[in-house]
């Protein structure tokens, strides 16, 4: 049987949204395995718009800000448009749900940028991502995303983020269980099925980045 | 020694940018053959804005239209910040230069899309290009770009975009020579240093579009 992978994406673009090269390998070791994908993003506003050009936060009134930016329609760029709302997919039509990273995770699905550990998350993207958690399917988290683990699905799960004391912290302050791990390597709880890499928190160039994609990919695909 | 390649791109996403899944796959090749890279784009305004959820055109006067939006800054989203204005950009700098396709380069590089055969091409893109030909260094076109290949460089210059007769018309018309060509496949020009492969003109996944690809900075990087 195919086995079928949801792709939860918070955007286009590292500094407001998904990271794309992160996305993209992903989706590249998936169909290297022959599994389907379906991109899914919320049907909600950006948080906000970052020039990625200057690191600049476009404000609300500026032309281009946040207020004419979807989620979703920014994300259709990374998906080929082949994308669908959040509120229309089904958890039961997947074998596993994969988050990659970017800011927008902890901005879009998250208010971890703003508020640490005191963050809350998005409920319809929580809901979701637990109701893979509750049917024992896998959850590969990828980047900056196993920082909020412990409100998208449960504290006490063994995850990584790399090496980043200030995100540790925040992590232990929620719960969290972090093990140190390097560019190329993935953290397993196997107890939890959820499947850590660190990806751009830790890669200074895309061969890095990939190493520890295509093991995180490897390892949801072998628990689906 | 190193090798440089230049990475020009028209935006980020298919349909008013830059193909996302080919420029991702260029760099992660040229990341596996250990060359350096630099990402490089037009500022000046996109021509117009597709959203990529639905494939509509967005108009200059809705919020996020096309007035609000920057060829620079857009495409910056796919270089993780990492890119420099054409402007600014010296071809001397680069061992060969590659285009990434999508609909970016026959809407911002060239009016392709709207008017065929009789089309214009962006003065700056093809001084740019022009000067990697006039050099002896080799150029990568890939999905798309290939068609505007009389304009951007000179007629007479053998090359691909897979198999499409109202392209193929439209090319022969410019006074280029196409010879048709799989997915996985690229056309070399060995007398004008010119490598194309069809990418997203004909790939119906990822994995088909890296073979062709993989190929393309493979053979750029060895006529370098």
């Amino acid at each position: 049987m195919t086995k079928k992978v949801a792709l939860l994406i918070a955007g286009c673009g590292v500094y407001d949204g998904a990271e794309i090269y992160e996305t993209v390998l992903t989706l590249l070791r998936l169909d290297e395995h022959n599994a389907d994908y379906q991109f899914i993003a919320p049907d909600k506003p950006l948080a906000h718009v970052i020039n990625h050009k200057t690191g600049e936060e476009v404000s609300d009134s500026q032309p281009g800000g946040a207020a004419s930016r979807n989620l979703l329609v920014e994300a259709a760029r990374l998906a080929r448009g082949e994308i669908i709302a959040l509120s229309a997919a089904n958890p039961a039509d997947y074998d596993a749900v994969i988050l990659p990273g970017g800011f927008g995770v902890a901005k879009n699905f998250s208010t971890f940028a703003s508020e640490g550990a005191a963050c809350s998350v998005d409920l319809d993207v929580q809901a979701f991502v637990q109701a893979f958690h509750q049917a024992k399917k896998p959850i590969g988290l990828m980047c900056i995303t196993p920082a909020i683990t412990a409100k998208l699905i449960q504290p006490g799960i063994l995850c990584t983020i790399g090496k980043d004391a200030a995100v540790e912290d925040a992590m232990a302050n929620m719960g969290l269980l972090h093990q140190n791990c390097l560019v190329d390597g993935i953290v397993v709880d196997d107890q939890h099925k959820v499947v850590t890499t660190p990806a751009y928190m830790q890669a200074s160039r895309i061969t890095e980045a990939k190493a520890g994609i295509f093991k995180l990919v490897d390892k949801v695909l072998a628990m689906a």
